[in-house]
């Protein structure tokens, strides 16, 4: 990979400089005083996720021709169905007495749905009422009944638009390379993760969060050591962090992880009273020779992390070169996620991509060593913090580090770029019919 | 059975007048104008039941000499014991410090129990502190101590009276021909469904529901479609049913179910967009020969239907001629109801009855046919809209079509003739003692 | 033992005289008019527990070298661990990000935790932060991290303090007698039971609830019949029942048991309207002849009863002379508390004291026939009570009987002694940091 060039980037310093002050000890030249406020109030809002933005919700392989799924996504209860070739995501209610239709799913023509309760159709692609089969002349046909959701299908994945809005391109809510044509993309089951999905998107790119992969079967079975988590030099967070703002395009940033971080194997802690230092040699560098250990420090990671709205991480490496880790937290409910895990592979040969994204290509080697090995461990810290967030009022009790000032700037960023943000009465299915 | 005249009925009249202007699409004639506060408002604060009827709780045979059951009824916890031949419904919380007697009933007489905790004992008959056994010149003896439920036992059937006032005879809330000397009782185990006890009230009856029961286990085996659904012609609502108010006696109503619908095996789906419009059939009609179509559709179910407060629903007949089904939705709490079913079938031979009550004839003809292989569906259709009432407030965003007329008027008329509404305070003991 | 002298206690008079007026029935000289606040409202509060004690929390034995616990106590989630031969215990919520540690506690040296989600290393001894293993020279170094507790381990069991201020010698929280050098503990596995603390801290002196235990399998086996329970002769109540308060020692009272009891093998429960009365014999008496029954009632227990704060019962003796029955209530949550049971045995010879602790005598003389056999009836019971104080509003619908005068008399000495009231924003570390 060529090494990049540093250079000031303007959204960057503009975001370091509100949100320093909330960090004791950055001291940072430049920051602006508290506001009233905090500038990611928006953030702090979204416990459902933010509203009028395009998610990944299902592999298309989960929904054939003829099949349904009823998923839970920001709260909204919806059934897809794939009815001729065409997959549709419906609000699984009935406009009637709110019946759910994923009990028994009658499609009696592939583009309407009866509801099995009181006979009430639906046209499946605007939720209208088509007819009401033991009524024909009923004055509702024609009325607007059910919500029907945007679906865009690229590359075996089902996204899913949440909102109220003309939905944008399902490009901008993706991470930026994705819909390339030479990208084939492996995708994972998606599982539940009893956690906000905040703490997953704040998790993902956490340059202090590294620390706990050291523990990880991908560690243990490579031999190959973590950091104890990338403290970056301050000077050069505005440097390193390159954020964009499209409005009809990605928002998000990629920062140069090779940049930010400091390599080694070992950290101490001070001893108490006069008592000596300990040191702490990180787990996997423990039977390191001299050489080894040189070795180790000398590496770094030349690739790239970056966080994009409304909720994911891009990796460009991992596990190695040439692959792109690529995650999505779906909010579910305000207590859990999905997490939806890709991995992406670029070549010019259909039959790689095809290997890649249908065969074994991308199971050994992109699923098995990290959906299987590695990001487990991202769950169980989204698990074990969730607590904190959810009912210990964590997000006035956090005491962030200078390290969680790249947090502190993508929060302010989603609430300075966010569409909406989800409300309880959204997921109730009260809006306008 | 005999073609009934048509009668305007003045209640239904009245009834029908007032939820009329609250189904769009209805265009009636004489409607009143919405007032301030639906007529049915009683029936929306309900959820726990109305206050101060008569409810089935339990088969007789549920409860042998020597034996005790706790239920909870409208949120009551009641304690259930047979002692003496005389059986005994208490509340089941100690007056003093509120221990469930449930836990060790100890029934030193038969007229009495004694709490297990502090040899409390009190009068089985009327609650009052009869001794305490550690204390036998106690001040307390003969204060009022617990709650009593006034019993009734009828042709295999524990009905208990909830509620504050002099009981009205049980007849009133039973639905009426079941005391009668000739009818025989079959009671099938009553089951917990998972559904506050109003949607099986509403859905018993329901004109627009029968379509669910195309796909029961009964339709699958007879061979036999059911309907579309009725929607009956809304000129004769009110000469259909045919509702009764007494202030002693039943309160409710029956419809003449062979005046309000019309058979047909098939109905339209309209094609969108110039397509070509999709007929769908029942699914028991799809192999039909014309000469069957034919006759089915000339055939009209000749019975009655009916609902009677505080909350149950009467087919006469099914699944068979000679024979009444009656079901009951007894309150558990805001989100169950026990579902108690009974099977009646009149006969002058004593044997017969017998043989009906607890051989295997209503065992065969009624209880495995409806039971086991049709009103399960009802249990899952109301399941299936709990969510919707319970938490999405579907008692205001519900889109009545003009079927519904008939659900409105029950609402309204059980809000005009409920005796009381249940109350969480009544749930807790707090009454005067 | 020694027949003690009754004296009038000044403490027990003055409680006496505070409650007596709540008592109907007790028509006592001296009672002072009921106040606005009834004198025992702390104890009501105190749902949580009472804060600023000390409370066993574990078995020494279940957190041996290098292990680890994670347990709710007063709803405070706590780490413990055993270092170095030392044991801490440790708020288990990380002060960055409110991790919790007990996922995985890395403890790379003896008197420090590091985190395992950021690095972030805090002294076990005070919480403090030692060290940001990413980042050395973090500002946070030596800032108050996360709360500790003391710990105070005797006898084999963890004792630990949960509050804000200076603790007492942890003496002063337990029975009288506990720490005596001669005397040897036997401690049982707690479990959790699903009832408030405060019925437990109630029922084990309860002088009326006696009762049960005639069905206990330890009565059963022994073939020795409880009583009908207490019912203490109001005059003496203010001298069998020796209360105490030392700012600096034990807060509590001893009950004189064999002044207060009045033993019987049977009770009557009169006939209603002319019919005879029952005699009800005790289960274990029923087959009793009349020297044995002669013979049982002659009998008294002549050992003493007592409950001391915050929250203990002590019983001198039970089963057999010389054993000490002591158990303790310690808050969970609201909704359940650690049953925590420990048997005493004095004696001045150590190996037979070593014997009893952790050798089969404490096991047979002790934990078989009181844990196993007996006290299981006390948990039963405080479960079958919790639902009328948690949620039915017990603590103001309660109606005491003579003999709870001793339980009102224990609620306001804790109210007047506590020396805090644990809150739900404590259970969320919100302290100053």
């Amino acid at each position: 990979m060529q090494e990049p060039a540093l250079v000031r980037n303007a959204i960057s310093e503009n975001l370091f400089n509100r949100v320093a002050a909330y960090v004791p000890g950055l001291n940072a030249k430049g920051a602006l005083p508290p506001s009233a406020q905090r500038p990611w109030q928006k953030w702090v809002d979204a416990e459902l996720g933010f509203r009028n933005h395009w998610y990944p919700v299902l592999p298309s392989r989960g929904i054939p021709e003829g099949g349904h799924r009823a998923v839970k996504v920001l709260g909204e209860e919806i059934l897809y169905l794939r009815r001729g070739g065409r997959l549709y995501a419906i609000e699984d209610r009935c406009a009637h007495r709110g019946t759910r239709f994923s009990v028994r799913p009658l499609t009696f023509t592939n583009d309407t749905i009866t509801c099995w309760h009181h006979t009430f159709t639906f046209d499946l692609c605007d939720g209208r009422i088509r007819c009401l089969l033991n009524d024909p002349n009923s004055a509702m046909c024609g009325q607007k009944g059910i919500k029907t959701y945007p679906v865009r299908e690229v590359k075996g994945v089902v996204f899913t638009f949440i909102g109220d809005i003309m939905p944008p391109p399902v490009e901008c809510d993706v991470a930026p390379g994705f819909f390339d044509e030479d990208v084939a993309i492996c995708v994972a089951d998606p599982y539940v993760v009893k956690a906000n999905w905040r703490l997953g998107a704040e998790g993902g790119f956490d340059p202090g969060h590294h620390f706990i992969h050291n523990w990880s079967t991908w560690s243990a079975c490579t031999g190959l050591p973590m950091t104890f988590g990338w403290v970056p030099n301050k000077e050069v967070v505005v440097e390193t962090n390159m954020y964009q703002a499209d409005k009809l395009g990605h928002n998000g940033f990629t920062r140069l992880a090779s940049k930010s971080d400091v390599t080694s194997t070992s950290a101490w802690i001070p001893g108490r009273n006069g008592s000596a230092d300990s040191e702490v040699v990180l787990p996997m560098a423990r039977g390191f020779s001299p050489e080894q250990r040189e070795a180790y420090e000398k590496s770094s990671y030349d690739g790239t992390v970056g966080g994009w709205m409304p909720g994911s991480l891009k990796v460009d490496w991992w596990p190695a070169p040439g692959i792109v880790h690529n995650e999505y937290y779906v909010p579910r409910d305000a207590d859990s996620h999905y997490y939806f895990q890709v991995g992406w592979f670029r070549s010019p040969d259909p039959k790689l991509r095809e290997e890649w994204a249908n065969g074994e290509l991308g199971q050994l080697r992109w699923k098995i060593p990290v959906v299987d090995q590695f990001t487990i461990d991202d769950a169980t810290a989204r698990e074990a913090t969730h607590e904190f967030y959810a009912r210990e009022g964590g997000w006035q009790q956090e005491r962030t580090a200078p390290f969680d000032v790249e947090l502190l700037m993508w929060r302010t960023f989603c609430s300075d770029h966010a569409r909406g943000v989800q409300k309880v009465e959204h997921t109730q299915g009260k809006f306008p019919r």
